[in-house]
């Protein structure tokens, strides 16, 4: 292969590509992109880790089509060195890649690229978009309340899944067994009949990077197996995980009859504020309810004590609850109205927070005992 | 000790004394900072780690003299956290502090003053001011050269000496044995027959963050075994290494007759550039000189190759030498010019480089065989 194409052009796609390649691979050509520039004034450069591949077009101009593969951080490393403004000119053969760009010329070791593994898709039968707005919201709204337990591996993605209610919806949810989140939206178009799927961290993270350069609609297809994002000139393609996500809506609760309606950005800063003094390990946070007054505080056997008094609307009977400072501060980091709906029962009970009854997000928190 | 002081005011000073505390102490007193409040509308806050101390007075208005000692962390954790503007009520008695701002209350476990360590300066002779700015200057041009290897503990600093020569001058050296770095500067009045003395890295560093805020002088004081710098508000006391640094003047070469004069951002780019390949461990980059042409290249045996060449005025004898990347970019990163002298021997000489024969900074690099 011979080929020219902008250094900013080359640079940007090489950092999606490369962020999908782990840092450590025991087997050589993972480290590597594969490049393949096609007669159509086009490079391809694909990525995979086995579980999750990034493939993307880039415009260049093609002296003589082909392929090679090389590593992705070390073409990576050179691109973003190269001075702004180059043209970098890439030409493969007998197993090297030599690159040029200004004064500098470098020279990488390749490996074939039918060595390269590519992620069979197999069919891939629902087929639907989702505006770039969207799943940008559905991430944020679920993703830090993914599992890093190895363990139940199946906690660890969102799980993503139809229901006819009052109308036909979407719904992503994720939770590690401490707290749930849970996005509701509109079923697309093609949605209908989908299989439940747990799209992996890793995917989710790197589709949201993604997500920052786009705008307009997402192609999503998926079997239930593989799952597919097509945004534009980068195509994501991921497996699911291969296992049953709990039936979370049964820890979702339905009868909390104490409501506290609070302004989120005082409870959120009061939160972080005590739990300025929280032991580490614990970070629990006690809120005390009496009417229209809700105290905040710490106790920390080393550090000392910490309160705060938040005002909310609050009319029921008073009573103690904690959590931890850390899951409690993540939920309200994602709420952006002017109030915030805590529902709750008991100190032990699960609580629900959710801006109201319109949004389309909830989450349920589990109490600590403090 | 009861006072009240702005938040701002607070969070700046703390932010300066916390960086001396570490964060692991097996004596518990010196996690804390002292506060001493004065009838005289200042607070007094000092920190100490026993080898290097700061001493920061910041107004405010005292209801009650007195002192105490808390973790210095967390009251900086708690200034940063408070609400911007607040006014901070600091309250001391019983072996606790309250802190209170705006809504919240903090109450902090305290330790006796009487128990916290004070570095006695004893007889600091030597006397003399620095402008802030030719303190930065020498600390920025030396502190990277300054060792890391614990053993050889007399170079884990700067070392400051006067000399007579054709003026008086102050002189202050770096070395890890690969590298030297040198400023000289006119000798400040007061600095006539001051002690050879080695200012400690972690001191260098404080003072340098320091002089980040400072206009104007820095009164230096010292003996052969203190330092001490008054920086406005702020004083910073250090103990000195106690070892003799080595007679470095014999590593400066004078003999070298091949001299290039070359371009310092073409040169630093075009080193970092070819670096991009090179094995961690050694980081080698190999320099060919011809005439009035420098070609840099590294070769990695699992990377491939890389070249760059770079412009530069030479007309002595061509010929290769290798540098550590990482050095040679430390050094070309402290060159202002439009151009650098590298005067050269042979490939196994020291090689000096500096803007001109009138800068005060002056490197020596070892070269390595590659």
């Amino acid at each position: 292969m011979k080929a020219t194409i902008e250094r900013a052009t080359l640079l940007k796609s090489l950092s999606h590509v490369q962020s999908v390649v782990e840092r450590r691979n025991t087997i050589p050509i993972l480290s590597n992109v594969l490049l393949e520039a096609s007669a159509d004034g086009t490079i391809r450069l694909m990525a995979t880790d086995l579980d999750l591949q990034i493939v993307e077009s880039v415009e260049a101009a093609i002296d003589q089509p082909g392929a090679t593969t090389v590593s992705a951080h070390t073409l990576f490393d050179i691109a973003r060195k190269l001075p702004e403004g180059s043209q970098v000119e890439l030409a493969a053969a007998d197993g090297k890649m030599q690159i040029n760009a200004g004064r500098a010329r470098f020279n990488l070791s390749t490996l074939p690229r039918d060595d390269f593994p590519v992620i069979a898709e197999g069919e891939l039968p629902t087929k639907f978009e989702l505006p770039a707005q969207t799943l940008r919201q559905i991430i944020d709204k679920t993703r830090f309340a993914i599992s890093t337990e190895e363990t139940r591996y199946y906690l660890n993605g969102i799980f993503l899944h139809v229901s006819d209610e009052a109308q036909p919806v979407l719904k992503a949810a994720a939770t590690d067994g401490h707290r749930l989140a849970r996005v509701t939206v509109a079923r697309p178009d093609g949605a209908e009949g989908m299989p439940d799927v747990i799209v992996p961290r890793k995917c989710v993270g790197e589709l949201r990077k993604l997500l920052d350069e786009v705008d307009g609609s997402v192609e999503v297809s998926l079997s239930a197996t593989k799952i597919r994002f097509g945004l534009g000139s980068a195509v994501l393609t991921s497996k699911l995980i291969d296992g049953t996500f709990p039936d979370y809506s049964r820890v979702i609760p339905t009868g909390n009859d104490k409501m506290l309606k609070i302004d989120p950005r005082s409870f959120e800063e009061g939160v972080d504020r005590v739990a300025t003094i929280a032991t580490e390990k614990t970070r629990a946070v006690k809120m005390a309810l009496e009417r229209d007054k809700i105290t905040l505080s710490v106790t920390s056997p080393e550090n000392g004590t910490a309160a705060e008094e938040v005002p909310g609307d609050y009319v029921s009977e008073g009573f103690e609850i904690g959590f931890n400072a850390r899951y409690l501060l993540d939920i309200l980091g994602q709420i952006e109205g002017d109030t915030v709906e805590v529902h709750l029962a008991d100190a032990a009970a699960p609580t629900l927070i959710r801006e109201n009854d319109k949004s389309p997000a909830l989450y349920v928190l589990m109490p600590m005992r403090v």
